[in-house]
């Protein structure tokens, strides 16, 4: 018998398909180490630094020039932004409807200086500076206050929105609204927190704990979760085990230990499945000013996480017109496979 | 200057890219009609009635038996259904999480007897029989008080979902619960209809007629628009003009006015695009019963429509992951193609 499944913050069903359950090979490979990419020449390389807009930020040697070689990780400005840094933030009515102009930051950060496709071969100390990077950049993106929200992705591989360059790199879209799915955590979780005096993360991760079988991995402080009802196969969720909202107030002590549970479980999902392409999305509390009254229980009933999603299957159009998803890996069966494969 | 734009029911913001706005030849052609299908022995042809299960219902020629020849729509169980027609509902927790045993209905309406591939082709007398097969299986699957909602919907060509026999049909899918979509337009549409004491659909179809600009098509009653804040280039929606909640309760009258406005906007949708994928998705009011006291209002604030959502960009996974969609062709723009392209 299938099963509906509710996504206890959101309130989304999504079925779960438990008879002819898929299993990781029953995905067709499509390897993204297999793709046709526009190469050798790769501006986001290191050496090519004129090739960008200047950098906005670095990790760096000592002693090395901005826009020169030397770095670790660099944060340059899209070529292509899809919208403008310059304005003044006018919201207005036409009628019935809200407008804004497009303002906002979209950054581009390089995760290496080499020529390498995945995070996930990036050693850890590399990671680390990239997740520290991310933080600085959401920290000054933070101080604009036009901006109320700093989107975070990646793509990996073209099936999962990747351009045709291969240099490992991820976004930042700062905007001046909050993303929809945002809204309708923050709304759910605080549902939650008003009627349970807890957050719903923390009691998720209790949950999971204690049942253990939908766990991928649980290492110093990060949980690696499939979660309960999973739009998709394979789907994981990245979670502090101590509770936060706010991604960027990670202390830097832990960064090594986020960096190393995100590079185990993304090595483990390109061994499970043969290299597919994924999106990382980064699930973290609005900016918060004093009148921000509507989440006056931010801190307490929000928890950062990132989502990890496998572009296995194709989505078909019903389900992200419906918001109805249907799953054919029930997420014990994702979590067990991911779990023992080996490395 | 790009723009952001608010959805007035869900209130999701959409980026509308002005500059360099993407014209119907910007897209890259993918004709459907080009598309590799495991052809010809096709189950769904007139003859082939032994080879699907059982037909549900038909709409026949007089004095013709079932699952024989003589049909001209006709409707099947899904081979291959994610849900289970026989059981009881029983909701249960799982410490914080909810289930249900996934009980439904999962149909397939076979739109023509003939192996035609778009709807698009078949007459209006014929898409008036769909339409007509539609609502009768809507309004016999209401009965059922296991099931809230039917999701109705269609899938043309590959990108949109398609399976590999290309013959017309569309899918119902009687679920025991709301999809989280409709849930948003129903608080959605309820809020303002507390606010304002007006439909919100009403109030959109009044300012789109004002401004104009924004509408494909206006026949008989029936309003094709380029919504305000699209998601994807191209987008539709199809409003009654006259208020109803329940496209079950669709007159017969008027049934040929709507596969007019149907066929007609399919054809400009594949002559200005070179035969898109795209994807159809009913929204409609879910059944209602005496206790379902939270949406007491539904049927003055909701207003039932077809999303036709043409899939010509690939929706990369940050933007199904945050809800936060870009678009680069303004709807305004999509509207004049598609209202001055001649077919």
């Amino acid at each position: 018998m299938p099963e509906l499944r509710k996504d206890p913050i959101i309130g989304r069903w999504v079925i779960i398909a438990t008879e002819r359950a898929r299993r990781p090979s029953d995905f067709v490979p499509h390897a993204v180490s297999e793709e046709k990419y526009e190469e050798p020449h790769c501006p986001f390389c290191v050496g090519r630094e004129s090739e960008t807009s200047p950098e906005i930020f670095a990790i760096r040697e000592p002693n090395t020039k901005p826009n020169s070689p030397g770095w670790h990780v660099r944060v340059v400005p899209s070529i292509s932004p899809i919208l403008k840094i310059e304005g003044e933030l006018e919201r207005r009515g036409k009628g019935i409807y809200d407008v804004l102009d497009g303002i906002g930051a979209h950054e581009v950060v390089l995760e290496t200086p080499e020529h390498i496709h995945n995070i996930a071969d990036l050693s850890e100390k590399q990671i680390t500076d990239v997740i520290s990077t991310y933080i600085d950049r959401i920290v000054d993106l933070s101080k604009d206050p036009r901006f109320k929200y700093v989107l975070l992705f990646k793509n990996y591989g073209i099936a999962a929105g990747a351009s045709k360059i291969r240099h490992a790199r991820s976004q930042l879209i700062a905007l001046p609204v909050n993303p929809i799915r945002l809204k309708d955590e923050l709304v759910g979780a605080r549902q939650y927190f008003e009627y349970k005096e807890r957050c719903i993360y923390c009691d998720i991760i209790r949950q999971e704990l204690e049942a253990g079988k939908r766990i991928v991995a649980d290492i110093n402080g990060f949980l690696a979760i499939a979660p309960f009802s999973s739009r998709f196969p394979f789907e994981m969720w990245l979670l502090p085990r101590e509770h936060s909202a706010d991604f960027f107030r990670l202390e830097k002590a832990k960064r090594g230990d986020l960096a190393k549970i995100l590079k185990l479980v993304l090595n483990k999902l390109r061994r499970a499945l043969a290299d597919p392409a994924y999106n990382i999305i980064l699930h973290t509390a609005p900016f918060r000013t004093p009148k921000a009254g509507y989440w006056r229980t931010i801190d307490e009933d929000f928890h950062w996480h990132m989502e990890i999603m496998p572009r296995l299957t194709r989505v078909a159009g019903f389900e992200w017109g419906s918001g109805f998803y249907i799953n054919p890996t029930p997420p014990e069966d994702a979590a067990r496979y991911l779990k023992e494969v080996e490395l």
